[in-house]
């Protein structure tokens, strides 16, 4: 039976899972994942619904819930728990992409028009907010006080994020090390909360949660630095949003934080976070990064966090559910949008 | 020694409590409350230090801490929690401040600036989701499964109330019904968990948390009645906001509902709702409302939330604390700001 078939013969559909080949071993524990967030639809208050509806309706990779469910596998443990916590940690990407849509006034996302340009940035805010909470509750389903804590923790982290990148912005003495900081809360300290959360939830004994925890921490700084380098290289139709957004919002990420280092003299970077000519610089910035090696030197920042987190896990017995980690660690140097 | 005394001679002053008068019996356990508010603005990054500083440098009233401490006090229980609790309340209240002033876009909040006009709106979001997250670190700390699920469903609530309040502007057909269930969700939910919670925590049976919650709702409702009633005739000084806000937002509030009804024909609320001459229509909608009796009536109905809650808690043993739930009902009504 493939995920788009019937489960019980009683005509209900079920959602489909991402066709990434190294989740057929999760891929009913996805299934119930997807069940859950299209079930959050269903809400009586009718506005409420729509929106959320729109939400939904887009079915990401759900690397997050991936790996939390996979660390939860390593250890054997209930196999409830970790597909609540794998809604919840999905839930909070969602919430936070909303409001990073609506801070960055962005009218799309992955094709689809963003609930702030549909709907307002005011209740943009206001229905992030509603989901952030729902994530929330899926947490406390799981009765675990540690990863109800951790997960609040996160959301901390994650609008930490959010702000320095908007309080750094167009500032070109950005440093590599504060770069680092910045995407640790930004992104890979949800992806740590996945994979702690999973192998906690499974009852694993501690020196393994912390080598889950290492691997998702390295896998979540692999990730985003290769979104970086995506936005500048990407076709805009694959990630989503235009080339060169990053600049444009005078976001300094891992190539040109380099270029700027490389090239100190005459730099388009620097020009541009002073706002001199602001779009002829930027252009000159994304034509000197796609020419310099900075992108070579960043894929090779990226690799090395996959090969730690490949080393963090090697330890382990070996499993499909290991296998499939090191396959996600793979994915995210590969991935193309 | 008052709360502007040091407490240990050490020279270290510690924050002033709102001089409520039926604060007395619970001073110690708020400015614990106090103390722990101004300890958040003590992190590393300055940029987001200098913004909570600002936040909590103003004192409010921390009416919800207070039902919530004072609620657990009915039964003996521990000291502990219930401050954690009243800590988490209060935050979750300031962060739906943030969002809020951020949604309407509003400069000012009781005579200060607000977070959205002074660092813009796109960093407010983000300040008020860190707000939102601390929150529910200290409801965390309580260890207590069930009021971190009744937390994360009023964040639900409370911004399923705004986001009503919103899809509802502008439509003079609200009825009384809809209005009592837009602010049951936007400030009697929070209310009501807070009193709750604190039952909860203090380990009271059934009977006495639900007497608990129930005073929580009603006084919730009052609370915001007489707010509404505030917009209309409080002076702009004291209750920090323009007189007649709502109407311009297009929020039909009890008074105005009241005023549709009682005068379905050449009503300026319905003509402001109309888009006809806003204006001119808003002093004649003001003016009506203050001279039709229509407060008088808003009045009655918070004055009936009001009764209900005491009658919810009468049946309890007398007490200080009990005596201060009773004082606070009163206080809700007669408060001008």
């Amino acid at each position: 039976m493939t995920a788009f078939e019937t489960s019980s013969g009683e005509g209900v559909a079920r959602p489909p899972v991402a066709a990434l080949p190294f989740y057929d071993c999760i891929r009913d524990d996805l299934t119930q994942v997807e069940e859950k967030l299209r079930d959050l639809s269903k809400v009586g208050y009718e506005h409420l619904a729509s929106m959320l509806g729109h939400i939904f309706y887009s079915h990401g990779k759900r690397m997050r819930p991936a790996v939390t469910i996979l660390a939860s596998r390593i250890h054997s443990g209930p196999a409830d728990t970790p597909i609540l916590m794998g809604t919840a940690v999905e839930l909070l990407h969602i919430a936070t992409l909303i409001h990073d849509d609506t801070v960055d006034n962005a009218d799309v996302r992955r094709g689809r028009a963003t609930i702030s340009s549909l709907w307002g940035r005011e209740v943009a805010v206001l229905v992030g907010d509603y989901v952030f909470a729902k994530s929330a509750t899926f947490v406390c389903d799981t009765q675990n006080i540690r990863v109800i804590r951790r997960f609040s923790e996160t959301i901390m982290e994650l609008s930490t994020g959010e702000l320095k990148e908007r309080f750094a912005a167009n500032d070109w003495q950005t440093t590599r090390e504060q770069y680092e900081e910045r995407i640790f809360n930004k992104t890979a300290s949800l992806f740590t909360t996945s994979a702690e959360s999973g192998a906690v939830l499974s009852g694993a004994p501690e020196e393994l949660v912390q080598a889950l925890k290492s691997y998702g921490t390295d896998i979540g700084m692999a990730f985003q630095v290769v979104d970086d380098i995506l936005d500048f290289e990407g076709d805009s139709g694959e990630v989503g949003k235009p080339v060169g957004n990053d600049l444009k919002q005078g976001t300094l990420t891992l190539p040109a934080i380099l270029l700027v280092q490389r090239y100190p003299e005459n730099n388009p970077v620097v020009a541009l976070c002073q706002g001199i000519e602001p779009e002829e610089n930027r252009q000159r910035a994304l034509e000197m990064v796609r020419n310099s090696g900075v992108i070579d030197e960043s894929y090779q920042a990226a690799q090395a966090f996959c090969r730690r987190a490949a080393e963090a896990i090697a330890p382990l017995p070996n499993s499909p559910y290991k296998r499939a980690l090191l396959d996600v660690a793979d994915y995210v140097l590969e991935r193309q949008g």
